[in-house]
């Protein structure tokens, strides 16, 4: 702009200052989910008998497992003190985590549809849902192959592919989120919880999830000047 | 990456073919929507006595006076083929034309609720839209003051500001999204959709709005690239 540079310190400094905001707000978030599963809901229990229970471990794994995981492993991939390779590893570990915590939270509510003889996949928060995770496998998969095994890939691919890899990361990262949102929504309508405390604290959860989501992608995008 | 560049031209290419697929999805978004308010609801009427005519000019101008509207200015700043002034005006003017609609469609919502004597602002869709609304509000101030008025600000002033307009832009445009998501969720609740034709065609739109957002934000990212 104009050919004025500004120095990156700055936004290094912002981009910590941001990671420090997200990593904050993804604990809230999670102490808020925690919070309303146990105290407003009946607690969770994959193996229960009663499908309240069953269907609680979904937005705890969906949330704590699929979406905290996967952004910290965002987050790590710039902010793990230590070399470049080992934060590759991490990155990619703490990916896998999401995922596998992902699908094991997709059973959970399939077992509970299962129990109430109830339809899978009818509403926008499944369709949404289940594309992401279908997509996050398959970046996964991507990323692995091309940016681990460094033989495999030249580097002027890694370098070409580079953008997209971190552009779908973060595509991703929104998606979810969206899941995240829409099943709130879809809870709350189902339970009809109208205009009760329960009701503040789902939004507040709500609002808390979508500001983590930002504050991680700006953190990346911001490092990105960096 | 390696030391390794890639030719800018290839993520040019790329901008501009994700820019295309960006302006089918939101116009196919759109077609899909008058659809379901005209034939599956009862069509859209801000003066009628039927408060669902009154209700469904609310989706109608939230996505196409609020989210089309925006993503478009995102998009015209750098894909205008003219001089960068007359950019600069498109995008602020888009951006104008998207924050009336916008409000205008709120206030649709608000009316429909008089109508039936219920609550504002109880659902977590509510709470999203309107921060989404006001933040964007002050963005489009903000851009204002800064970016077009250049004798109210130093050349330094705004390369330092431009990454946090865009990457606020970018993030306003999710939360919109989100919105809209949990907006459809909510009357797909609300109206006990299950499975029916009607449920197919709300998360097909759902899913499409999703996908036109994502397209929008990988183009303007990719043309960062450029």
């Amino acid at each position: 702009m104009d050919g004025i540079t500004v120095d990156r310190r700055t936004y290094q400094r912002s981009a910590s200052g941001i990671t420090v905001l997200a990593h904050f707000l993804g604990l809230t978030a999670l102490i808020l989910l925690i919070i309303w599963l146990l105290h407003y809901r009946e607690g969770l229990d994959l193996d229960s008998d009663n499908p309240s229970r069953v269907f609680n471990v979904h937005p705890f794994l969906m949330y704590f497992g699929f979406i905290f995981f996967a952004a910290e492993a965002m987050m790590a991939y710039k902010t793990v003190a230590a070399t470049h390779q080992v934060q590759k590893f991490v990155h990619l570990f703490f990916n896998l985590v999401s995922l596998v915590l992902g699908i094991v939270g997709i059973h959970a509510v399939f077992k509970y549809h299962d129990k109430l003889n109830l339809k899978d996949m009818t509403s926008l928060h499944s369709w949404i849902g289940m594309v992401t995770l279908c997509l996050f496998i398959l970046q996964w998969l991507f990323g692995f192959s091309l940016f681990l095994f460094s033989q495999a890939s030249t580097a002027y691919t890694r370098a070409r592919a580079l953008p997209w890899h971190i552009n779908g990361g973060r595509a991703l990262l929104y998606m979810a989120i969206c899941a995240a949102e829409t099943g709130l929504m879809q809870k709350a309508s189902f339970l009809r919880l109208g205009d009760s405390r329960e009701s503040h604290l789902v939004n507040v959860l709500g609002v808390l999830i979508l500001v983590f989501g930002i504050t991680v992608d700006i953190s990346v995008a911001l490092a990105r000047y960096v």
